[in-house]
């Protein structure tokens, strides 16, 4: 496995790569890598020749108040499990190194990204589509895999790769979880023991809201939201911040379920954020 | 000549190329060519195996009341000039084929973008860095050739090109002017004959700019200004917008000319909003 830290020298091996006629996968992430993680890349290794991934902390993806200088960072443990996941080559690139001089350049995903996630972090979703934009310019041609967990990032990407002709296809990578449902994200380190307990309840909630979906042939999204709402007032370190079923292109709540649906939902546990969503389809009458 | 108006067939033709080892230069226009296009397409011909002329009116970069609807568009002269000036590939998608859905995507420069040009025509330079992302995605690894008659955007694009680690190289294409020192635009084809005759006035006063600083040795920006106030009276069909002396890499306005500068310089001549800029360097005392 190369490890590099040099932007020059990242595009460089993977146009090599391509050159030879091999394929590329790259799996963007912050580092803090889990076996979700390790997942996405076994799966890009799996279906490319040379499976790439990136580890950059993205300060513009930060608010302020935000968790950017308390981020969890180890180089040593990503790379190893990078390694043993099958990836060839290791972009680990400086602050300096990504926006030496202060980057004016801003690309902003209108609509979509301002709903969700994006009210509540403004500004969150114009860091990503910046950072994902100069990190496939640098990467070139390839397979790009994201975790659906962060469901609304995927949706930003894909619209990016699409409004922006990128060189890139797109794909989503299912949810990893703990035994107990809980998503595996690297924000589950600021979980304390009896949080960590709780913190499953997200997804319980999104399993309630899916089991009125799905078996109990609600239609009505308010039904649903209200059920969600019920499961999650079981765990009381779990405060809510939104839960909510949206189209699964782009987003805007629905009224009525009919077909597939997405249900979102946030909340905060001590103190870690977190994030989940499992889609949900009803069946036509 | 290969013409194409997909842009998929237009990034594999560009790719092919560069498989077979050929290197690529692009020319973005919004067609209207004329001898000022010609020249740079001769140049991407001369230092690349392969010329690519873009041809596409980029509504995003229009705002309200300006000339998007009037712009002149002639393709079949177009594509004779580009054949003529050795392009080997000529892009010409319609607006359906760029910007099918509604593109939610912009790409912002803030800062650059937000003076001179960007100041009189909010969002240009958005819509400028959107379609020129897009048709560097669509065009892959490239030498672009830019004019520097549009010296804002010159600058702008190479300041994306740095904050996106776009795999392009940018060049600079010296103005092309008439006889009496006209920068050739698309725009000249508004002016009617008097207007025609007083439009040279723009360039007439960004010599006299120049001559201040390199030959009288003026370096107070504001006296160089006057300068090429005074110099813009003398055609009366000039109505000037502005006049400025800036820094050459940040666009700043200076106070003191110091070393290499650009004299920037817009105004109207009857329906025709024309811009031009001339380099000008004041040696050490």
């Amino acid at each position: 496995m190369i490890v590099t830290s040099q932007p020059s020298e990242f595009s460089e091996l993977l146009e090599q790569a391509r050159r030879a006629g091999r394929t590329v996968g790259l799996h963007p992430t912050m580092g803090a890598l889990h076996a979700g993680h390790a997942a996405n890349v076994r799966r890009a290794a799996l279906e490319c020749d040379l499976a790439a991934v990136t580890i950059f902390v993205n300060p513009l993806q930060f608010g302020p108040g935000e968790d950017f200088e308390a981020y969890p960072r180890d180089l040593g443990v990503d790379l190893e499990l990078a390694e043993a996941a099958g990836a060839g080559v290791v972009f680990c690139p400086s602050t300096e190194a990504m926006y030496g001089r202060s980057p004016l350049v801003t690309v902003g995903v209108k609509g979509l990204a301002e709903r969700w996630e994006g009210a509540r972090r403004p500004g969150h979703f114009d860091g990503v589509a910046t950072v994902v934009t100069k990190l496939f310019a640098l990467a070139g041609p390839c397979t790009a895999y994201f975790g659906e967990k962060d469901y609304q990032q995927l949706v930003v990407v894909r619209r990016l790769v699409e409004d922006l002709s990128l060189p890139v296809r797109v794909e989503a990578c299912p949810t990893v979880r703990e035994a107990d449902g809980l998503a595996l994200s690297s924000r589950n380190r600021y979980l304390g023991p009896e949080e960590r307990e709780e913190a499953p309840g997200l997804y319980w909630a999104l399993l309630a809201g899916k089991r009125a979906i799905e078996e109990q042939g609600v239609a009505d999204a308010a039904l649903v939201v209200e059920e969600m709402h019920r499961a999650v007032r079981r765990q009381p370190l779990v405060e809510l911040e939104y839960a909510a079923v949206v189209s699964p292109e782009d987003l805007e709540p629905v009224d009525e379920v009919s077909g597939p649906a997405r249900l979102l939902i946030a909340g905060r546990v001590g103190l870690a954020r977190l994030i989940d969503n499992v889609a949900a389809e009803k069946e036509d009458a």
